[in-house]
């Protein structure tokens, strides 16, 4: 089957599930887009910025499965790269497409522009690979079986990889596979998963107080349902970790709450830290999402479960695919082993009702309050790191929210342009962009690439004047944590002109009523700016501020006075 | 002498001419952000976001000889590296310092938030070793040692440079060279130094028609004085090449103009391409200014010249500094050669007066024609890729005039935040950005922090409704060259809360008089929105777009249709 090679690519992308291709048209990637703007299968999602096109990729493929973007070589793919170590850190699969210049160029070692003109075509590909689980260079001999190995990596690790598209070969037409890519995940040794299930199975029977830990891959390999059937089959109680918020439903009666280490509330603590067989799934144990490293297992209760290996009484196993293993602790263990009691897992969570104070200046405290009765069921949240995160952590969500959030790499400005990207994925769901002034300075201009498209999330910017969890860590008065003042809620007025939005700005409990009435019901995008304190912030940002300080900068002194002499 | 390993960075920087950081506050660099908080002599200017951070540095290093960026690790590093990338392809000297996790955390390999969490924290040194000539991550034992080999890098090469500093170390003290570093530059071996100087002057003593031939490094190395001073002792013709615009003055009766290939005009290039003896100066023959490697010399008539380097008569000198050749073949050829006769080198330029057509809508040609009129001796002119570079480079420009664009590495965006910089180099200069809609919407939130400070430019937005450079490469009317309509003149009243700019929007030739009379005399930031048709570009870049295609995309079909198979 013949066919061109930038068809080849489009085609494999919708086996993909994508839809929608992310990005920024640039000298060296018009033959391929061309071919694109032709297709009826693949729409391209022109972004103001590279950052913000991997960013709106990122949070298309979190809501999709999968997602790519488009650069141009050298200025785009660099300015790309932030967002494509974010969806690595993160474990999202983003595919990056570079126009590269011409094959003959390359091969002339040529002064192009977007190079250092120094006729090195490397750098690129040596920065990219750093943050990529696979990568090719494409030519005409190679391009059908290096498009599928490095778009079959990126299914298996569920990360993102790179291709380089010369611009001279995307309308050459080459031989190609008919048959869709197979996309089968690693599968396990069969010796090491028949061992690694029967001791896991022997350690659950052996346990009094088995539990689960969730972390985000079990979201990203689409084991949320396993996860939950072997919780059930059992009545073991699950907790998640921060990244994991919201990934499995936080009304189940299975259901601890967040394990965050010494920074949790008491009974999850006690649930997980007293377990006697605490199986972690996909979890990473980083500062953020153990409060500084502070969690504590009983000796030899930690199971460890990644996508591909298995960590169980001191052997490592390297060859067993965390899916296998599920599927077959859920089937020996609902052979062997009875479930558990169920026991009261956790202090009811009282839903208070919420009435606004008229005139009360808005806290951060009452803020999340009332966010919490007004997320409903089916919704997706975004949240910004910061306060925004921090915040929306400690609300227990309704069922089927998905919720967004980039714990681990923490790029401030990402949340914006992923927004975007769910927004493209879903734009039948109700969703919503929680995020603080600092951050939308940074991406703010994919705000018009919502508005160009009518789409219609609720925005809040929570306005705190600055920097404010940086002010927590060090600095509260200095002004390299300020940022430039702005008529936020104009913005959706300047960055399009057809006027496809409701601009609101609260200080009080019943301006903020008002607003919220107003976006439950509008048809169009809301913008709502909150105006907060500066220093007001949830108390566990608060608190792991002043942890993470003491970390961060020894015991050298913090006092700023004795920090400078001077220069 | 102790200094803590802060402050001791800090008046390093102090002794490069550097009053200003640029960048953006992260968890790992506040501690040493409290020092420069504190410090009288070096002052924080936070930007929107670090690639924004990176481009004003780089354009404070164009005008004032150095320039600086901090970041946070991961995040930061990232997000600013096309704009380090852009500083090397230029040769623009930028330190780029990023605040690191501490040393006792990257020593434990610890899974910390901007990192990938897999201990690795050698991946953002690998990437960022590829765009800078010299890197160091701080320890309390190489400190003192390792930024000094860094920074004498720096100015040696006038390239950028890394420095990665540990969050833990700032505050703490070491012993430190009391003396300031000896910022000197490479000698030369001084039998290649005789053996150029003499070979070159024998060639000018032979020759009858010599020429010199200006590339932008002439400028970055400081030898521009030089340079005129050989053509005037010998009455030595001179042509710049495009990214030297400027940096010679373009009213001197030996300047020839522009060369650009078969690009330029006919007297320019008969001059160069006939000259028996073109002497290069940091000549780079790159595909943008050599009109897609149109260059053509007489054989055996270039000799080539660079900052450390001599290529003649196929003999390469690897070891020779480019002042101390230029010194002395002018100290030389002042003995041993008597000056040309002065030739009449090019049409008299008319300076035609400018008329303007009442209701008449503006065209490129027109506007530029204004232009020219409006930029006055002393102005600084920054001009985007696209068409205003093509625009600016077809005038002649007065005395004393810097003229910044980015033409080799072409990231478009790059002089907004670039426009900052240079404003808080010379504040008190008059400076003009001319930026394209497609570009101003990459990096506009740096418009806030012009309007911060209370800096006052002209800014030209050249409306022109896309991509208008891609559209002339391919798709004119494909829809991945559109970008979301703004209410462009609005932004500095939403950019800022205090209503410090004039903004206006001109359609006809009459609006652009009134307009230009306006920021003549403003005493505040002015934005001027000039409406342009679609496909109206100046003739040079619709040439070069024309010719580009072939080369970028190969003989296959172009015809849209022909382009793309159903996917």
């Amino acid at each position: 089957m013949d066919m061109t090679i930038g068809d080849f690519l489009l085609r494999r992308l919708r086996e993909f599930g994508i839809r929608h291709l992310f990005g920024v048209p640039g000298d060296y990637n018009l033959a391929f887009l061309e071919q694109v703007e032709y297709s009826n299968e693949i729409e391209f999602i022109g972004n103001c910025n590279e950052l913000n096109a991997a960013y709106a990729a990122d949070g298309y493929a979190r809501t999709q499965g999968f997602g790519s973007v488009l650069t141009t070589y050298g200025v785009g793919d660099l300015s790309a790269l932030n967002g494509i170590a974010g969806a690595y850190a993160e474990r999202v699969p983003v595919i990056l497409i570079s126009g590269m210049p011409p094959l003959h160029a390359i091969l002339d070692r040529a002064l192009l522009h977007h190079t250092l003109v120094d006729g090195n075509y490397d750098n690129v590909m040596i920065t990219v690979r750093e943050f990529t689980v696979a990568q090719a260079r494409i030519t005409v001999e190679n391009a059908a079986a290096e498009i599928d190995r490095v778009l079959l990596t990126c299914y298996r690790e569920r990360r993102p990889v790179y291709l380089q598209l010369p611009s001279d070969l995307a309308t050459l037409q080459i031989e190609v596979p008919e048959r869709p890519l197979q996309l089968t995940e690693t599968r396990s040794d069969p010796n090491q998963l028949k061992d690694v299930v029967e001791q896991i199975v022997q350690r659950l029977s052996h346990a009094s107080t088995p539990t689960l830990l969730v972390d985000a891959d079990v979201s990203r390999f689409g084991l949320t349902g396993l996860v939950q059937s072997l919780a059930e089959t059992l009545n073991v109680p699950f907790a998640t970790m921060a990244p994991a918020k919201a990934m499995l439903p936080e009304s189940h009666p299975l259901f601890l709450g967040t394990y965050v280490g010494a920074g949790s509330a008491p009974s999850i603590r006690e649930a997980i830290e007293n377990s006697d067989c605490v199986i972690s799934i996909g979890a990473r144990f980083t500062d953020t999402s153990t409060g500084l490293f502070s969690q504590k297992f009983r000796a030899g209760s930690l199971i460890q479960l990644q996508p591909y290996a298995v960590s169980l009484n001191r052997v490592h196993y390297t060859a067993v695919s965390v899916r296998q293993v599920l599927a077959g602790v859920l089937q020996l263990a609902t052979k062997r082993i009875q479930a558990w009691p169920i026991r009261e897992l956790r202090e009811q969570r009282s839903v208070t009702p919420f009435e606004p104070q008229p005139d009360a200046k808005l806290s951060q405290l009452r803020f999340w309050q009332r966010i919490s009765h007004f997320i409903k069921p089916g919704d997706l949240i975004i949240a910004e790191s910061g306060t925004s995160s921090a915040g929306l952590n400690s609300l227990s969500l309704p069922e089927d929210v998905t919720f967004i959030s980039q714990p681990i790499w923490g790029a401030i400005g990402f949340t914006l342009p992923a927004l975007l990207g769910s927004l493209v994925a879903q734009p039948q769901r109700r969703q919503m962009l929680f995020i603080g002034d600092g951050s939308i300075q940074m991406t703010v201009q994919e705000l018009s690439s919502i508005l160009r498209r009518d789409l219609k999330p609720i925005i809040f910017l929570i306005n705190n004047d600055g920097y404010t969890i940086e002010r927590l860590i060090l600095g509260e008065n200095s002004s390299y944590n300020d940022v430039n003042r702005w008529r936020y809620a104009d913005l959706p007025y300047v960055l399009d002109t057809r006027n496809r939005s409701r601009r609101l700005i609260v200080h009080t409990e019943d301006q903020l009523e008002a607003a919220v009435e107003q976006a439950a019901t509008a048809n169009e995008l809301v913008f709502i700016e909150v105006m907060m304190a500066r220093m007001d912030a949830p108390e566990s940002l608060k608190h792991f501020a002043k942890m993470f300080a003491d970390f961060d900068f020894g015991p050298s002194p913090k006092a700023t006075e004795t920090l400078s002499m001077a220069v």
